[in-house]
């Protein structure tokens, strides 16, 4: 560590307890496991909302009522249409890209389309990406892989089923489209992680909402963020038993590897989002007549328990529920933008509403001063 | 404030004096007024250096020798060209989109054709970003706004140079390409900014460099932080006379109008860059045979100092500079682009090298605890 200026520990320690700014959205490990939205338990939404009744809480600020919901869910249907530049854009994206860099780009050439002219169309834009978000990575998908073009406007309720439709070119059953509902309330919003803090920082300079989402899917890009799932998937999937499992995990913590999926930087006693996507994990290879997956990950929990004392995060149960919706593992990620965006705009109004620019010091560990040196006496 | 936690001042005061990680690349206003790149001083840079010798400085770590710096600019020469499908997608944007937007979409769309697969690809992806963005920009230019496709590979051996040429359409003057010179040189680099901060908390997750510089362009685009330039652009254009700005000026600041290209967050005498890019613009002002933009600008400078002790900062004589160019003002903060990369990048590898994520704490100010209501008992 550099011992240049006053508070050198928290920089070292990326920011960690250090508080860069004031939230009224959610509430992250108090007590050890609580997980609130607006001051609601992450368990009451889980079992009682739709994701657009959370998404209505957090981006508009209260629960809405029965006329307002109605009108809500409404209101998002008719805005699933893609631009036809956006879809020309799309169709010029290899289907060798990485779905994130994929939403990214679909993210931002919508900016140039429908830019935000003034803050007092956050509210709408904000809505229209959460409607179109699931055509933008379904249609890229869906032509670059299998070279159709989709019709991303369909008649679904519901953004979950909404997203199964379009990448399986049905309707999906009650069950699916049940447990997206609960997946996407489970990532809609988590306080100051990375990718949030990289939109507040963005939206600190009084930028526009699409460049400060953008920003945030870059960083939700990365390993250490998102994509924890898509990990979790890549593991578990290459074993055929419990026995396998064990053996392998038991391998993998000798051999000091990462294990994806488990432990959290703030959450102490358990992820509370765990026991939730867990009991859909379960129901649905009960549906599917799974023998292997579900119990494959039961075992990889129990061990990293008894051998760790780690607990499932919220993605790994995540990886084998998707797996059995038909969900391709390189989608994952996308799924998570399509909720996290939620948290994301409405963090992105908080900023705003009381905003100072975000521009910390940094320490300085290079040379203090050098002479230029003309280029023919330099080494 | 809320007083929910231990260090409020610092988040409500967007983590001002917060150290917030470490670099060897800048040092910002010590003593005041100094600003120096990897310890050497800026003036020394902007009397004696060619561009690229400063990204090669701010990318490599120093200063390149001669056979090092003609390797270099060779080098940066081939990586001129677009792929097809990045024509495509800027021939999408209309001639109505914000300069930036085309910009952070070009980053993100050749994220997709040429994704980092491995850190290990890191400076090469840097120098192809560097070779490639002026094409990006100017391309998107000319073809929405002159319905032409220019060919984007030049002769021109300085980035600067190469820049106006993609956007006249022949080669520009000896003075000229110095100006473009020495100003990519004043914007490269300036420590922990908002949009290099914003690159670094993307870097902490571990995600790409397209991602990182895509996130960043977002954060330049806000009106706190680049497009001051553009501003006071804006604002000199509309004055035929000292004496008209000076009588404009006195009533904006009795209105307690904004005045762009004043004081700086940082330095406390005077912004070192702004004597440098003043003393340009008074030399295109002669090449040209202005007898008012300039008279205009420095009228403002002596008002704003008389009245408010405030100092022109780095952008507020490169409005006119660019001007007496034929850059249209719209790609003021594109050229800022071109030209902070080199920091972006920079600062990204040495997260990279030395990375923990980036994942501050908040100040809860919402309720602590909400019960569930069903949906017919809500307001």
């Amino acid at each position: 560590m550099s011992d240049h200026t006053s508070t050198p520990s928290a920089a070292a320690a990326g920011l960690r307890g250090q508080s860069a700014g004031e939230t009224a959205l959610c509430t992250v490990g108090q007590t050890g496991s609580g997980l609130r939205y607006r001051g609601y338990d992450l368990e009451d939404l889980a079992d009682n909302a739709a994701f657009e009744e959370v998404a209505y809480l957090l981006l508009k600020g209260k629960l809405p009522n029965r006329e307002e919901l109605a009108a809500y869910i409404a209101r998002l249907k008719s805005l699933r249409g893609l631009p036809d530049a956006l879809k020309a854009v799309l169709e010029q994206i290899p289907a060798s890209a990485h779905p994130m860099d994929v939403m990214r780009t679909g993210c931002s050439m919508l900016g140039n389309l429908e830019t935000e002219a003034s803050f007092d169309e956050q509210a709408d834009q904000a809505d229209r990406m959460l409607a179109v978000f699931p055509s933008i990575i379904n249609y890229w998908y869906r032509f670059s892989h299998d070279g159709v073009r989709i019709e991303t406007e369909t008649d679904d309720d519901s953004i979950g089923a909404h997203f199964l439709h379009l990448l399986h070119g049905e309707a999906p059953s009650e069950l699916h489209a049940a447990v997206m509902n609960t997946s996407l309330i489970l990532y809609a919003e988590h306080e100051f992680n990375a990718s949030t803090f990289t939109a507040r920082v963005c939206a600190s300079t009084l930028s526009d909402l699409h460049s400060c989402v953008t920003a945030a899917i870059g960083s939700l890009r990365g390993p250490l963020h998102g994509g924890a799932n898509e990990a979790a998937m890549a593991m578990i999937e290459s074993w055929r038993s419990p026995e396998e499992a064990e053996r392998e995990i038991l391998g993998m913590l000798e051999r000091r590897e990462k294990i994806m999926g488990f432990g959290h930087a703030i959450y102490r006693e358990r992820d509370p989002r765990n026991a939730i996507i867990k009991e859909w994990s379960r129901k649905l290879a009960d549906d599917v007549g799974d023998t292997q997956l579900y119990a494959v990950s039961e075992r990889v929990e129990s061990v990293m328990w008894r051998e760790k004392k780690l607990f499932c995060n919220a993605d790994f149960f995540h990886a084998s529920a998707y797996h059995f919706m038909g969900i391709p593992t390189k989608l994952f990620t996308p799924i998570f933008v399509c909720s996290r965006l939620t948290g994301w705009a409405a963090h992105v109004f908080e900023q705003r509403a009381n905003n100072r620019i975000i521009r910390p010091s940094a320490d300085y560990t290079g040379p203090e001063h050098c002479d230029w040196q003309p280029i023919d006496q330099r080494d």
